[in-house]
This record gives C-alpha cells, structure tokens and sequence, in this order.
C-alpha cells in the first residue's frame, strides 16, 4: 500500500514545560504526514477539488506514546495507507528516532464532500475512481 | 467519578483553510480539560512534585469527530476520570456545542516519576495514597 | 478610542521547555484581542465581508516583553485602537499580569480587499463609512 | 557577521480560515531561525548552561508582513546576528518566496542569567567570553 516518510525535527515551539513533545503535537505530524502521503501520489487540494471534495476530513485518530521526544531531536514519520473503503482511508503513522519507535497512532479520514442539508458540514461521500487509483 | 467542564472559545488561531478547528487542536484542548481537572481536585504542579511525580504523561489518546467546530464557537469540554489504576488514569472528554456533541475522546496518563536508568525518561510509578483519594 | 479587555489563562501548550511563555504565542493573543476588539464594536466577519473585505491582515507588529508569564497565569489583555487612518488602523496591546505590565505591543491592520491583479494578494482599501463608524 | 538560512515548508497547520499563514507563526519560524543560527556556531543548549545562563530570552521582536505565504509555499528563512551589544543580540530575520520578500523583522534577544532576587525571573547578564567569541 502507498506510504510516505517525512523527517521531522522537534522545534522548540513544539515542547513543554517537562522537556518533551507536547503531545498534540504528533498529531500535527501525521496531519502533515498525510498531506505528504497525498501529495507524494498526485492528490492535491485542486485536485482533490477537481473531484469534488472540500478536503479529507478525521472521523477518528489516536496514538500510543511509546517514548519521549525532546527538542531537536531528529524523527521519520512513516505515513501509510492501511485501509481503503468506498468513502473512508486509514492512514497509520509511525514515528521513530533512531531505530526506537516513539509513536505509535492512525488516522481515518473521509472523502469530504458538500452536505445537501446543512453547509455548515461536509458529508462523505464515494471515493471516485481517479482518486481511488491514487490510493490504491 | 470526578468531573471538570471547561469552557473553550474556538479562536481564529485553531481553525484551518477549510474553516474548521485544526483536528490536533482538540487534543490541545483535552489537555487543558484534564491539567483544570486535576486543579480543581487539589492536584497542582506543586502536590504532585511534593508527592514525587515530575508530572502525568500520556500514554495513550484517541477521539472520534462527530461534528465540525468553527471560529467563534463556544465549546463544552467535560472531562472526567474514568478508570483510576494502580498506575494510569482514564479521562474520558466530551465536548458539545449546545446540545450536538462534538467530539468524544479519551488520555491515558501515568503517574511519572524519574526512570532509575534512564534519565530522559520517566517510568510509570504507582500513585500515592494522598493523589489517589484526590482522583477518586 | 474603541477598546476590549481580554482575559487570557495562560496553558500548558503555551509553555516553552524554560518554563514560560513561548514569545510568538503573546502575538496569537493579540489577534484574539483584535477579534474581539471587532467582534465588540459589530464588525463580525460575516460584516467585514457585506462591506467588501475578506479580512483584515496584518501589515506590520512588533512587541516589548517585560516580565515573564508563566503556566495558569491569569492575564488581562487591552486592546485598543490607537490610530485610524484612511485604510489602516493600528492597534495597541498591553498585557498586565495583577498590576504588572508583562507585554506592550502593537498590530497594524489594513482593510483587505481583492487585489485587482492577483487572486492570491489582498490591497489595502479605503475602510467604508459604515465600518469607518464602529472604528470611531 | 554570522548568519544561517532554514528551509521553512509552509503546512497545513500553520494556515487561517483566509488561507494565509496565521501571523504569529513566522515569529515561530523567527525563534525556529535563531536556534538553528546558535547551534549553527556551536552555542547549544548545553554551551548555554555550561556558560551560566538559562536560555536566551526575548525582550523586543517585531516584523512587516510584505507578501501572503499559502499552504505548500517553500520559504527561505535567512537568520543574521545584526548587532552584539554587552548583554543584548539582534537577529534579523528575512523570509522569501523564491525572488520575494514576504517578511521582514527582528528579535532582540538577552544573555538569561539567574535573578538575584525574584526566581521566576532572568535578568540580563553580561556574555562571556567564550559566548561572544561564538557569535561575532
């Protein structure tokens, strides 16, 4: 299945007052992981457009944190797809330093497409076949 | 169980180029529920550096998306222990906007204190008499 | 001159590994302030744009940090409008912790309207006399 | 006079419902430029220590924002010591977009040494020699 790593170095900004990665923070990274992923296989946001989505928003998303991480500390985020359904992706991410895994989490995200009732929201629809050639 | 409600404006700083709140946020904001709760139990930065621990890391977190949030709303983050053991604690955050619920979601944190061989890391220590009958 | 006080709890995701605020943050709080500074004088987004604009983007902001903030610090944030001309308006900031003056900064703001040659970049327009009214 | 250039790729995260990146996330980018400018000539966090002070704290910033930044944008942060006083440095700080200009601003930071009198305060204090060796 298409997956994409992305280095990361751990800024200043991202840290807290106890030394290491205010952990919200790695959820930022598989957000800008995915967006890599997606990009690396020719979807882009005017794409994405082109074929009727707003974007790709979460459903759900969690992660197990295995290891601290700590500024300026070097990470490759490994993103990948895990699962394909008509209208949802799993995308898993996995963040090491070195050879220790450090986080452990996933992503699903659905095929955001214009609500009929309420503009306030997008509702999912179908992955249309040139989108799930990139996936795939 | 012990329980704290937050009220969290949603500011323009949160929210994405698709005008709704940047998924990680949420987590952001499950973090400030959960340091207000402890808070509101007597559990300060100080009782818990007095009772040995350097703070309460997370171990594991998760939430699903059940509804958008934008700029301007005005959020009900209600945060709640639900499982005390001998080592971690389970929060469980809900947050509503008027009566939709918004987002569920969940922080499995450990009671840290220094690692004996590993001073960039914490190893998860067994609560203390006087933080358990705060959490209970 | 117009003018909105902000109350601000300064949070654990605010707090850099020293212990303290992380300065870009304060400028994050100084566009809260501006938007409730409009938001208190009418000028709501869905207003900005009726009266052509799609926002109002900063031009130019600077800041003086005095004494440090730290973690559940309970600010006050002032925002004033210090100067308004034909399509700018500058707004002043001051953050006081208790009787202490933390940060005095500035933003300066222009009215933000298509820029005629490129979709991308917004021009300076001349604020309209109804939103020229709730500046005053 | 030294000077360091960072690769800054704009992401998602970093961009408001206009589009735009948020304003204070290039002071991010600014503290992001000095450390990698500190670490670039050998002044570490740990040279900081070993050299007596906590850090290098903020006392002034400011910037003019001449060109929108988007999503995907790839910025080239250029970082240089501009002034070297006794106890203060000025970084200033240039952002572009290929040819452009987006941004332009500056950071005056001080040499943080523990406060004699108020321990949740730095004062400034006089860098030393082998300090001010580094960053001339």
């Amino acid at each position: 299945m298409p997956s994409f790593t992305t280095q990361v170095v751990v800024e200043w900004e991202d840290c807290d007052p106890a030394g290491i990665i205010f952990y919200p923070r790695f959820f930022s990274y598989f957000d800008r992981g995915a967006w890599n992923l997606w990009y690396s296989l020719g979807l882009t946001r005017d794409v994405m457009r082109e074929c009727g989505a707003i974007g790709m928003p979460i459903v759900d998303a969690g992660a197990e944190f295995l290891y601290p991480c700590r500024f300026k500390d070097q990470l490759l985020l490994e993103s990948s797809i895990e699962e394909l359904r008509d209208k949802t992706v799993k995308v898993a991410h996995r963040i090491h330093i070195g050879a220790q895994l450090a986080v452990r989490g996933y992503e699903v995200r659905f095929w955001g497409v214009p609500h009929p009732d309420d503009p306030l929201r997008l509702k999912a629809g179908t992955f249309p076949e040139r989108v799930r050639i990139l996936l795939r």
